[in-house]
């Protein structure tokens, strides 16, 4: 690993040339416009646990691609079964059997599963949702939480430029984990209640993650059924990292729709709606479809990734990843004499700073842990893979350590809490 | 090439399997429940003019993929580009090198494109149009060919089951062609409008094709210069088979902003929108983002597309498939007795039955034409691929002659208009 400061050259080329042809140089959730000078934009690939730039730097992942890295950069066992469906072919005239083989896996492995449909964006995913629950109840609110990202269509993305008042006109708002400003949602939305759109914990970028109240979720449920309005789970960005069947399995509480994306192929452009038979009716009324929404690869890979997670436990191997990652950030806050919170589940964890309302700490933490090794993000919730054995893990806090000295220097120590 | 009428047994039991576990089996436009009985729903595979469906059955493509597969089922040329990326990696925290390259060769490449920005679904990139558009522009309508398709989300799906009114708030409709309906809509849009959003020619499901008037296009543009609103071009169906730089490339209108997709990396899921440099700030503005829309591998594979595509003139290998079918049909119909419409350009053409108003005696001809290892389809336009040399359009020809012989017996024979 070369962690000398040599000029990013070949990143700095192509930024340059990446201005000409392509507007700001670079858009939407992957632009480093925003992040400190250290940070790369352009890759050249990954391995297992590892990712390098196109300088030829290379950094432990604590990003995992923005979540659809599960298994580790390019898994064998993931890559071969692609190969393997690649040698007979992938955009047909119709699907291949993959997608039945796919549905069945996902309705086996997902506990409010009895049929799915396959989709390539997380919000084609959501999308698909909110339009089933509206065909089903014949309603038109949906109701969602402030502040929680459902993708970028028009109806949900976060910046409202070139986008339509109506084309919100039929979302509502409330506080997530807040049962009095949820009811009061409710009983506004009345008899055009169709469903909620909920994410399985609180994340919203820049700020601390706050795990879903038990109770709240319940009297979500509650709700909806005495209202028979649906309720549905975003699990695109949660999904597979918290449990194999949903990420509110162990929650007992169930959805009647889920939107599944990101982490489904290890990486292969996949999406998946699943749903209960109460609402099977409704799904075969609405038009959903796309290009290359049956290519057979994708969902190959993800049939071995699915595979992969339950074969090795992946939910506890990303649970021990995190929590040794967490442990040692802890400490290494604490050695320096920084205050620091930290949110959020292992597997899909969260760090700020005491005292940081601006993230000026974390920015310029995140900025040194990437000069030395360590890619993670100031602002987004971080991922854990299966490739980060404590090896990993503790080349990454290798890493981390000399960050926390550096913002303890340039921003002084902060009182423990 | 197996022409018995052998049972169907794997794709019947992959249908039943399926029934269970996707709603109504399958969904989309890939659907075979509205096809002739001898349809195939599940593929195996393919290679370059010829498919397989799961019960080893082979078919000369008509269809190719609804358009994604241009130079063949899996080029060798793509594939090579596509494992090339591949051993380095496909989704990362960031975008390799590859957005850039194929972003400087959309750029050279399409006449009316200073910028272009990658998306995953045909949706993507129209809906990405019309953000910008508005975003541009300050303001809200905008105006579409009625029954013209430009995807599925709520905003432009044909089947409104799930969505709701305020979800086309912003569009107004006028007829493809008719400059009095354009002009009254454009009146009515009055100090609204933001744009124009057109299909190169007017193709809808069922119905003969339509070229587009350049007297017609030519006024749209002069409407949008003199009201300061965008003209867009829907090039996601026809896109790189009617021309190299555009579909309008020969007629001489600019276009502000263009949709991409399907073709563009001959199978991988891959969408684009190029803009001129007017319009460039706006697209600064706007959030567009997914998952996968950074994938290197479907990248690499559409530079590589456009590459071969180029070398080789695909453009006129495609016409002169389409115009060897074309003739080839025609003939076949005539001595049959039959009466055609052939529309459409050579690379994209339907064909109706004079007289054939529920298209049944279309249904009939595809469905015998299908059972004959032809693949095409009965009410949406077909495709031609670069793979489909004289012989492979010969051995099409062979399996379509029958059709027209079931038809003539079936239907009886019509006379010549």
């Amino acid at each position: 690993m070369d962690l000398d400061p040599t000029p990013r050259s070949r990143d700095i080329r192509l930024r340059a040339r990446a201005d000409r042809v392509i507007p700001a140089g670079m858009y939407g959730h992957q632009a480093a416009s925003q992040l400190g000078d250290g940070y790369p934009q352009f890759f050249r690939g990954g391995s297992g646990a590892i990712i390098v730039d196109v300088d030829g730097r290379e950094y432990v992942d604590l990003m995992c691609s923005w979540g659809p890295v599960i298994l580790g950069h390019r898994d064998p066992a993931v890559e071969a079964a692609a190969a393997e469906q690649r040698m007979l072919g992938d955009c047909l005239n119709g699907p291949s059997e993959q997608l039945v083989l796919l549905a069945e896996k996902l309705v086996d492995t997902i506990v409010d599963a009895d049929w799915a449909m396959m989709a390539k964006n997380g919000t084609d995913a959501t999308t698909a949702c909110v339009t089933i629950a509206r065909q089903h109840t014949g309603r038109g609110l949906i109701l969602v939480a402030r502040g929680c990202y459902h993708g970028a269509a028009p109806w949900c993305t976060p910046i409202h430029n070139g986008t339509l008042p109506t084309d919100r006109a039929g979302v509502r708002y409330f506080d997530y984990n807040d049962v009095v400003d949820f009811d009061r949602a409710v009983t506004e939305a009345r008899e055009d209640l169709a469903g909620v759109l909920l994410l399985p914990f609180r994340h919203v970028e820049g700020e601390d993650q706050e795990l879903v109240d038990g109770g709240f979720a319940r009297h979500v449920r509650e709700v909806c059924d005495a209202s028979d309005a649906l309720l549905m789970l975003d699990d695109v960005r949660c999904g597979f990292r918290l449990a194999h069947g949903g990420s509110w399995e162990s929650l007992g509480v169930r959805v009647d729709l889920s939107a599944w994306s990101k982490a489904i192929a290890n990486g292969y452009p996949l999406a998946a709606v699943t749903g209960t038979d109460a609402v099977r009716e409704a799904a075969t009324k609405v038009f959903l479809t796309g290009s290359f929404w049956m290519n057979a690869v994708p969902m190959a890979a993800s049939i071995a990734t699915l595979d992969r997670l339950t074969a090795i436990d992946g939910v506890s191997i990303m649970a021990r990843a995190g929590a040794r990652l967490r442990e040692g950030l802890l400490a290494q806050a604490g050695a320096a004499g920084l205050s620091v919170r930290y949110t959020g589940p292992d597997a899909l964890p969260y760090m700020t700073f005491v005292g940081d309302s601006h993230r000026q700490m974390l920015h310029a933490f995140a900025t040194e842990a990437v000069q030395n090794g360590v890619y993670l993000h100031p602002r987004h919730n971080w991922f854990m893979s299966c490739a980060l054995d404590d090896a990993a893990v503790d080349q990454a806090l290798i890493g981390t350590e000399p960050a926390f000295a550096v913002v303890a220097k340039q921003f002084g120590t902060t009182p423990t809490v």
